[in-house]
């Protein structure tokens, strides 16, 4: 039996999938909220690869405050243009000088957002439609952490805080997520006059599901009117038929239902993103780091992206909690909804935490008793090689919005 | 019976106080992210106030991305000094002109900012230990609603969103929040080395509760190392009293844990704000609506300070549902706990939501019947008159964060 | 005879005073360049008494680069209101960091800033009117000179400039001169609706002077146009009547020529400078360091204000360079116009100029020879005592604009 | 006879070619106020061209505040790195709307400064090495002008103002202005490591004529110390070698004298400018129009650069005016020293100034009357073409710096 202090116990409440309503959410890669969070995230990367690059291990930092300030935009059928920039200021602290070395983190800073906005916001030309700014603290030399190259300790917690995650998605869940992921992959790929900003709710009352999608459309690739509304219908067919594959309930999908065709109130950009007029956005506000925001689960309020990987307990112990509770759903049969939780104390390593709480809904003719043991090891594991968050974190393989 | 669509039904899990671990935590008024709550939720009352004055009613407008950017001090027994200042950038969006009549939105924005800093934070000097700035775009003159002196009318949802409120606060909910509150009361009066950031973070365990609390002591009143450790002492014993007037259970109190005195590393600050040093903030990612981080309930991500009071659904149904949900355990008895959520629909007036569903624990003997009509009519009563909630948010009464 | 490289020399021109076309100018301390060069100069001070006080010497800064973007206003008789804030970001290099301890730069330049900024231009509150930011990159460590409070020993040139002094003032720069200053001094003390924003340009062809005035007036004193009307007048009698002190010749005066009653276009300005809407600002800009724009004569184009007192050979030699101008003046007879230029060579000493040459137009009657002598001496005591200028710029004592 | 006010006089000083010493000074493209000086008139090209191709006139705008706030850099022999970014803000005003059309004056901003940057300094990489940012306030509509695609009309004077134009250079001006000149051109193009901020400042006592030169080395160029020296050297021997095309006096060059090798303190930068270091810069605090800073001439304090070419009075007339000194010296033989100065006065036609007063210094042999008529012929011509000059602006003829 593992020495750490692992409970898995019976939920006190029903799988989420069987509660009469669930409402899920997710903002998409190009909504204000999600490309700070995505900024926030290739910059804590890069800085990462960069200190264990230049001196052996990663140093102190912190990314988690960037602020988005919205532009103006002027969009038209077939080319607007963008009328006032976009204004980003990355906001954190680093360490910029470790025995007598400097290590550029303001360049690194700049160069990580400027790769992440030419990749995933092609549309926004960066410098023009565009301003990224920075201002990086001193980061308190105190705080450094040994995570390097050659030698990995596990760090002590440097706060007390709680991971949460959660296994397997609802239906509903599914639905909201992989939409919006294939609306921004496949479907995008083919049609580019979907933007990135697509910010999709699902709502279930029973049986009956809602989703409600807010897609910015790209003002280039529609010539007119006629062109907008067949794109609205296409984007609805879509999600349509991929709903199919992940429910067998009824599903109602309705896209960008405020738009007014009569006022010319529809939802056309330049950029295909929202930020380009009026929207601002800032990390942490936006997914959690599943990738969903789910008012039926319990969730973490802490800013996943721009953490830094190695010692921020917020950031660890939420990714480690959704990987525990998937490999758990994966590898143990008869689980029907499932919740971990990571409770550290302040001054203790992080593979030891203060408490590891696991709640289970077993599925109809599984006893908790079954699964206990199995549902233990899988924790104790993940927890033993908590490090490996870290790595993959830097490595970018782990999504944190 | 309303015409409105509420549902009363059981909740689907113990009461929060009958489960057998809780987490609740409190970053108090002057934590870096409260700062930017507090300012957001004042400059935006004052923007609205201003507007009701100047044109007769509440323009759009949105003030909830607040950022701050940490200073840098350099605190020492009998006081130090601020070597960076701490920068704030108030971000949003604000009507600036009306029928011919402009509106100094930034000034406004300004001087509330202004005022709420020398009230709050009374330690930093505006404009020399904190920079305020201010970018605010302009508001899209079609969002406007009515919202005036002589004219009321119910808005229409702005969104598909929806809002949660709770009661009664469990014993740990109660002992954290008004700790925090009461620190910053009555004890900060009688001792001006109590900083305004104090963060406090509850954890119960079954019948065992701790407090851990990291508390900014003000250099300037604390003499030597000997003043500062009766005053970490006294905060201790403070909170350990009042404790008591909230729970049976036993109780910790663990304040500024982190310190090491022999190596002088203690949480001693110029100003009383970690934000002086390092501790970047922003609006929506501390407290939620009911002044507390309670993640065993349902919590919606929605920032709602700085948000317009008429015509946003996130604020005002976070605000409307904790207070229905207040007034039902008030008015009814036999009710151990109690979740209200109210979901709108885009393009329905918000006294009349999707669904307004409350979830009930009753005490033992009192079953769900006997109270419900009483609970429904509360709940109908509370939507009838929502816009009280737009009208007590511009009169600075109710509380956001 | 000095050691020093002087030479004295005729003038290869006439007197400026006999020139056939005169052109002068001064912009008053509330212009927006004046605000910049006032701060900037302010700051410079504080930062050196800081310095001295803190560590015994000054340390190497310049904060000569001070800009200021200009806000919007709505000014209306009897009182209006700025709408958008004036910015002010002071720009330049410092040294935070000297045997281990801090200075906290930052924090001295926006509180010299401010009491700058209450003293002259009262009718802007700072922190609402007026936002100021601080921007002061590291000063490199190896540009320290020695100018402390025991020792002072006098520096190498840091570069290869000139500076360039004049005396006596001509008639049309004295009216231009003390118009400005008067008005900013006496007058307003008693006509508080004449705001610190007086732009003044003289010109004189042959024995006729016009002098033409731009003058901000405060709309809280003036209720209507009458009053406005009253208060130009009021305005060009008061120069009128000085003229008379300085000057025989005819004398016409113009101010706010520019108004155009019946459009209601007059020059009417909620805080006395028209900073407030529309005139951005920046350092060394406006007048030159003996506090007029002079094309007739020499110019440097140094900005003096701002610039660090101890080895900015630049500021330093423009400043002593008016002050010995001004002493032989003074002191010797028979001096109709006289050029003192001081070209430093990089690596010297700044009390072993390259060349001080000295071009004098002698009364009629006077020979060079007469005062060649004394010129010299004058001119050798005062690069003997070149650190007087130092201490006089950190005591407050010299202008520079 | 011209109706013009138009005097011709000779000069009441020697030739500046003859006077005793002659100070000059040259700051290259890449010296920070150069920076300035060239974004905000690119910028200001690019505006009135975008205004004339979208509403057919110019409308009301002027860049000239831009501000460059110094980086920090890293760099070392075979390519060092920038740390933290050059800061660059684009201040001034603009018109964004007109008869219905929104006109993008941000983004054009932004996209001229890009486009600059990467031509003149292409070390730079833009958007990491330097952030370009804007701030244009909304310019005052009634300071619109016609000048338009289809009907150009004569300005008034905005302000009482002057401007000044010599011609032709002294040996001296020859040399500092083409040596930056060739310096930035063809030896640069063949010696990568030299980059473009080369400041040169001349010096000529009697027949002795110092060159001292201060030029940014690219390290990505120079291996090692040697290749440094040699690069220095390389510099020094064809500024020598142009000299003799420009003088028979003899000429010394002193290259980077400041130098240290043993201290290793040299003057090595990743990316040719001092902008990256430490070195802040603004517009208009450079070279005057005719691209020299000449303290033995007249000099104009109106920043040039950035200004609008249709209406305002201190751009055009000393561009204006320097233009008729060149052609006056290329068309009329006989001519030592030329100044041309423009008076405007506000309200009047600009082609119709207060006063053009003509200075001359003729050669040995010739007599004022005998060149009088022509020279006045030339002014006449070149104020009845005024408008020719912002055309030559507009279309970037014209250097301003």
């Amino acid at each position: 039996m593992s020495e750490r202090n692992i409970r898995v116990e019976p939920i006190d409440r029903r799988a989420v999938e069987d509660q009469e309503v669930e409402i899920v959410e997710r903002k998409g890669i190009g909504h204000p909220d999600s490309i700070c969070d995505g900024i926030a995230e290739h910059v804590a990367g890069a800085l990462a690869r960069e200190y264990l690059e230049r001196v052996g291990k990663v140093l102190h930092f912190n990314t988690d405050e960037t602020q988005l300030v919205a532009g103006e935009a002027a969009p038209a059928f077939g080319g607007g243009e963008v009328v006032d920039p976009i204004y980003v200021l990355i906001v954190g602290r680093a360490t910029k000088r470790y025995e007598g070395q400097t290590i550029p983190t303001e360049t690194i800073a700049l160069k990580a957002a400027r790769e992440y906005l030419e990749s995933e916001i092609p549309q926004l030309t960066y410098g023009e439609d565009i301003v990224v700014d920075v201002k990086l603290g001193e980061g308190s030399g105190d705080l450094q952490e040994v995570f390097g190259e050659d030698e990995v300790t596990v760090p002590m917690a440097n706060d007390t805080s709680f991971g949460v995650g959660h296994a397997p998605l609802s239906e509903t869940e599914q639905i909201v997520y992989n939409a919006e992921s294939r609306l921004n992959g496949e479907f995008a790929d083919d049609n580019p006059y979907l933007g990135p900003d697509v910010k999709i709710m699902g709502k279930r009352e029973g049986d009956q599901i809602d989703v409600t999608v807010a897609a910015a459309m790209i003002d280039e690739y529609l010539p007119n009117m006629d062109a907008y509304i067949d794109a609205v219908e296409s984007v609805r067919e879509f999600i349509e038929e991929i709903a199919t594959e992940y429910t067998d309930r009824d599903v109602n999908v309705y896209v960008n239902t405020a738009d007014d065709y009569d006022e010319g109130a529809i939802y056309l950009t330049v950029t295909g993103t929202s930020a380009e007029q009026g929207d601002d956005g800032s990390v942490g506000r936006g997914n959690r780091a599943n990738g969903l925001i789910s008012p039926n689960r319990s969730m973490s309020m802490e800013a996943t992206s721009g953490k830094n990987p190695v010692n921020h307990i917020g950031k660890i112990y939420n990714l480690l909690s959704t990987d525990i509770a998937e490999r758990v759903v994966e590898d143990v049969d008869g689980i029907r909804d499932l919740r971990v939780r990571l409770l550290s104390q302040i001054g203790r390593p992080i593979d030891q935490p203060h408490v590891a709480d696991v709640h289970v809904v077993t599925e109809d003719g599984v006893v908790l008793s079954d699964v206990e043991e199995e549902i233990e090891a899988i924790v104790d594991d993940g927890l033993a090689n908590v490090t490996d968050i870290t790595r993959r974190v830097i490595d970018g393989e782990l999504s944190t919005f």
